[in-house]
């Protein structure tokens, strides 16, 4: 609420002497509080506001600018399904790079993959790869595997270096606002496009298709003007907004509908399994609509 | 927050003079803020407090001591998932009832298959359907469908006096706190059971999964001992919490995996159609491990 009197983006103490981080999210006309048990971690980066929290009931929460972006309870859900499906679709991927997802989610997904060689990590704010790796990642021996490179390079810059190198590319931006908003711009479809090889498949974080369904649309358009395959799919994440999430995949030449799901790494995961794999490209009348309109 | 001041149970009037209404979820350490546009219903039953109010992004929402039950933006979602999936696998369904629903969404949904002849929906609280009557009901036809009769009872007595009776009974019990609170007794279990014709199904909604798996795992273990087909199925619904929330279908005869889906009335519906009746008993491994628990 606009007369919350606050200390940091977000962040409110209580008169009880509670702290609680306060999510703001004016266009819906909705506020969402989570009760802090301990505040970890604080800064201002020269990107963002980045802070890490212990909350009561979704474990330890990475904030950037005042809004949850990953939490240790229901991470998994937003790392297996923006990862898993593109690398099971491609039948050998060797060179993976993903913009965005400094906590190093999706880069621990991709490492299942036996034939991946080599996964580039490109994240523009260091300081938040920094500050999960002291606060976020649940297994540290992950950090040691030798295939995963950080470059910390503004990635719509350093896509358009990139050429013809990627079977797999991701694209974990977060929402259009702050350093995100140029990985959302018509040209960077078309440096994402040119940077894959001529089999490569990339994945996009495409936000909520309730609430903000014209990234979806915007996304999907954009992309069908360049790739012969471009399908989106969805989630549910309980701690983002409305919990339905979307992504698109686009492919150059492989089909996940066509996948054979016996390269599939979900033994040990938690959300993704073939059937699901299949099922989440299964979309409700309303999404299907909005697609077509 | 425990330190806010509230005129209504959740409502409050902001500094800025903007009307919010905060859904407190102490259990969770959350709360959610809905900004009110217009408050045009309010009352005290008998059974509970009952609020009808317009909200600056999810429409018309209705509100039982404090809790958003529906919305006129997403119940769609609700009310085809509770009703579609049991109608559509009842090969010829001709009498139904509901215990809940009083704003007769699941009623209306019911009334697209030509084959039911009675729709009884039984409703402790006759101040819910008569608010709903003015201010949630989308087309006033449907309420003059001959069809559906309202009955004022106590579903948890009611139904022990059903013998045999139902093809479909849909339980759309509200959380497990105030008048819902005996529609999560084991034997109510057993009294579903028995009203049910020797080919009838129920649902039970179920929660969500990911905040209060409890109620899902009782849910489930209870009929199982009673009927031979128990199937959990999941669908997304934005404005409730976590956005993932589940069903349990309890049938003596037919089971939904092997149902003829052209009798599925769908061509109307914003959300369900026949690859997503399939999709939805597709579950996320968490929600799989927690059942086999």
């Amino acid at each position: 609420m606009a007369n919350k009197k606050r200390s940091l983006t977000g962040y409110q103490k209580e008169e009880n002497d509670e702290l609680w981080l306060w999510d703001d999210i004016p266009e819906l006309g909705m506020e969402v509080g989570y009760k802090i048990d301990r505040l970890l971690h604080y800064e201002q980066s020269s990107y963002q506001e980045i802070s890490i929290a212990d909350t009561r009931s979704f474990g330890r929460m990475l904030i950037l600018d005042g809004t949850p972006q990953i939490t240790s309870k229901d991470g998994f859900i937003y790392n297996e399904m923006i990862s898993h499906i593109a690398l099971a679709t491609c039948p050998m991927p060797e060179n993976v790079a993903m913009i965005g997802g400094g906590d190093c989610g999706p880069a621990r997904e991709a490492m299942r993959y036996e034939s991946v060689k080599r996964i580039d990590v490109v994240e523009i704010d260091q300081r938040v790869v920094d500050a999960c790796k002291i606060w976020m990642t649940q297994d540290s021996k992950d950090n040691a595997d030798g295939r995963v490179h950080l470059i910390y390079r503004d990635g719509y810059k350093w896509i358009q270096e990139q050429t013809n190198v990627y079977d797999i590319l991701l694209i974990d931006r977060s929402d259009p606002y702050g350093p995100a908003t140029s990985l959302y711009k018509p040209p960077f479809y078309q440096y994402v496009h040119d940077s894959l090889t001529k089999e490569g498949i990339a994945v996009f974080q495409a936000g909520s298709p309730y609430y903000s369904s014209h990234i979806l649309k915007g996304t999907v358009k954009n992309l069908q003007r360049l790739f012969p395959i471009v399908l989106p799919y969805t989630c549910t994440v309980p701690t983002f907004p409305g919990g339905i999430w979307c992504f698109v995949l686009a492919s150059k030449k492989w089909s996940p509908l066509q996948a054979d799901l016996s390269r599939l790494q979900w033994t040990h995961s938690k959300y993704i399994n073939p059937d699901l794999f299949r099922a989440s490209f299964i979309l409700p009348n309303y999404i299907k609509r909005l697609l077509n309109e």
